[in-house]
């Protein structure tokens, strides 16, 4: 398996960034993996799309620079480049994190 | 000329603003819109897009909750709905909008 291009943080724009979390399947993904700690499966987190569709999501968050995603084996293995998200464009990503829980918490996501 | 449609407070969501934020040039606008302390003509803010163009860009920034646009005689007006971005989600707005300025500051647009 070829692996994953990411952008350097150099690359990663505002907007790319807006773009990636416009989406309520991307943005709900996002939600559940910044209550993780580490990497995780991507099939760890319940999503409510096919498969193809979600690999398609992954992709626009990774090329927006949300997401690392690196392979280990058979599995890909996601992170949250948050440390660079925060570093690039302070109190976005957590400012829009707090506005998604507050609109749709977690726990009512089917 | 008919009164614009707006969203209710109820009816914007943050994906609907990320979205609408997404778009350098629709970003740009309001960053240039939010140094005003009041509504503007449309045509006060310089935009390097055509008319026409500019119009479906103020759609969907009106449609998203963002600007409220209103008709005075022949000129349209426009404005941030600014406190109801923030009342419904804290801190987003602004982040993003220091964010915009650190990437790219108002004096270097063209």
């Amino acid at each position: 398996m070829k692996p994953y291009q990411h952008p350097t943080f150099d690359q990663i724009t505002l907007t790319g960034l807006l773009h990636a979390l416009s989406d309520p399947v991307r943005l709900n993904f996002v939600q559940c993996l910044a209550t993780k700690m580490c990497e995780q499966p991507c099939g760890a987190i319940p999503t409510p799309v096919a498969k193809s569709t979600m690999s398609h999501h992954l992709r626009v968050l990774r090329e927006a620079g949300i997401v690392r995603i690196r392979t280990e084996g058979t599995q890909s293995l996601t992170s949250l480049r948050l440390a660079e998200i925060e570093a690039k464009f302070p109190g976005v990503l957590e400012a829009v994190l707090k506005a998604a829980e507050a609109e749709k918490p977690l726990e009512q996501h089917s």
